[in-house]
């Protein structure tokens, strides 16, 4: 299993204060010392850093503590590897252009046999489901709309309507950006905040480290941080139910949708039971 | 104009002394100071460094030229912006998924007036002419031999009847690798070494420093530095004819041809004079 962190703002922002609480869990925390990655998007480019060293140790990640890339989409991921080697291809987030922009994607959890038919346009670099389940995620969205980038609400209904799908597998927890919007979905275990003006204090749980925001911020930002398990222990996190989809942008949910996983996998145990295939909405 | 720097080695090998010489050029002993970028593979997987800063001051060049990357491909830039802004959506090299690993481009020349038909598969990230050229070389493989992956001789044979007819439009001198072996091609300029056994002492022209590789080396190591212009002034470098193009694996060049780029554009000019879409072999 693996942990996630994404970051989705109103104004470009650093995420040095998060990145230095989740990289604990690298080794010195938690155990998820199996290679790290992080990518920042700058408008529709992104920078990824990916490693297989863990985020204690590797000299990327240490750059990444100490320079303040400032961005509107971060999503960052440690590696405790159950399925694929430790090696660099199977280091999350991994990137794919789609549509003239690059995507990012990392995911949690673990795929039991998923192994979808592919067109050829994605295919994984390395050998991990987490991989395979972004290119089907891609794949679909083109078999949906073609080479014709549609808009952000039209994605999230077609991820909203796949995602699930990809959840009989397994455990499938995700957060996926290409610069625009940042989309998560959850069917086990994540959680999310908002940070916005009147600003507070905030107090990490992995190292000793307090920040009050109101001294770093002024009143137009706005900061939805997304993480498998809370950062801080003064701030209250929202837990996502199982299924629930979130769509981030300007640094807030925009968008919530709760896809029945768990009817779906049931459902899927017993072919009889009607297919949920499109979610209901809230 | 840009500068580029390739190097393909047959065991895994830092680029540092290289990249320290090269990274001059982006403020100190030439003007190519709007954005670098690097990209080292391994295996399929790569690692690709971007910054909009120069390579003289960006905190991600310097992790670079201190932190002893072992790769088989590596490709390096700098620029200096003739099309385009200095945006990090416009920094080389350029990354793209084909056939289950990354690909990474680098460029250095203008095209002018070079807006072909894309098929969509691969679409440009930021305004440059040079990733529209990359796009184009992978959609016109994709054409040719669709999503089953061919060997690097028959990449090797299509890229050659393609470059002419991109070099039409203007200069077009290009690293590509996939990670088992780097493509090289030059219209006006370029230049390239091979580093082996019995290894020598090289002295970098734009810093006072010196190496002697056989203190550092083993006699199964053999490196290939291709580049815009000589890093050293010990060595023997060997020019690039105008339409030379060059794949070297292991360390060496395995394959050269030769493609009539002068008669080309020549022939361009005049359209009454046959075409030459085959490049001679030699």
């Amino acid at each position: 299993m693996c942990q996630l962190l994404g970051m989705n703002c109103a104004t470009p922002t650093d995420i040095t204060f998060s990145f230095r609480g989740f990289s604990q869990r690298a080794g010195i925390t938690s155990d998820h010392s199996d290679g790290f990655g992080i990518a920042f998007f700058e408008d529709k480019a992104c920078r990824l850093f990916v490693d297989n060293q863990s985020a204690v140790v590797s000299p990327i990640a240490e750059l990444v503590r100490n320079y303040p890339i400032k961005s509107r989409n971060v999503i960052a991921h440690i590696r405790k590897a159950t399925q694929g080697k430790i090696t660099l291809e199977n280091s999350h987030p991994f990137i794919r252009e789609l549509w003239g922009r690059q995507w990012i994607f990392a995911h949690n959890g673990d795929l039991h046999d998923f192994n979808p038919r592919l067109s050829g346009k994605f295919i994984p670099v390395g050998n991990t489901d987490s991989e395979r389940s972004f290119c089907f995620l891609l794949d679909q969205l083109v078999v949906k709309f073609g080479y014709q980038e549609p808009r952000i609400e039209d994605i999230f209904q077609v991820l909203e309507e796949i995602s699930p799908r990809v959840a009989e597998y397994g455990t499938f927890n995700f957060c996926l950006s290409n610069g625009q919007a940042l989309f998560s979905y959850a069917t086990t275990k994540l959680h999310w905040i908002v940070r916005e003006y009147p600003f507070k204090q905030a107090r990490l749980i992995d190292i000793d480290v307090e920040v009050d925001f109101s001294d770093v911020t002024t009143p137009e930002d706005r900061v939805a941080v997304i993480t498998t398990e809370p950062l801080t222990d003064n701030e209250e996190w929202t837990a996502y139910q199982p299924g629930e989809m979130i769509l981030f942008q300007y640094g807030q949910p925009i968008k919530h949708a709760l896809t029945h996983v768990e009817r779906l996998v049931r459902e899927a145990k017993d072919p009889t039971l009607k297919r949920v295939t499109r979610a209901d909405q809230y």
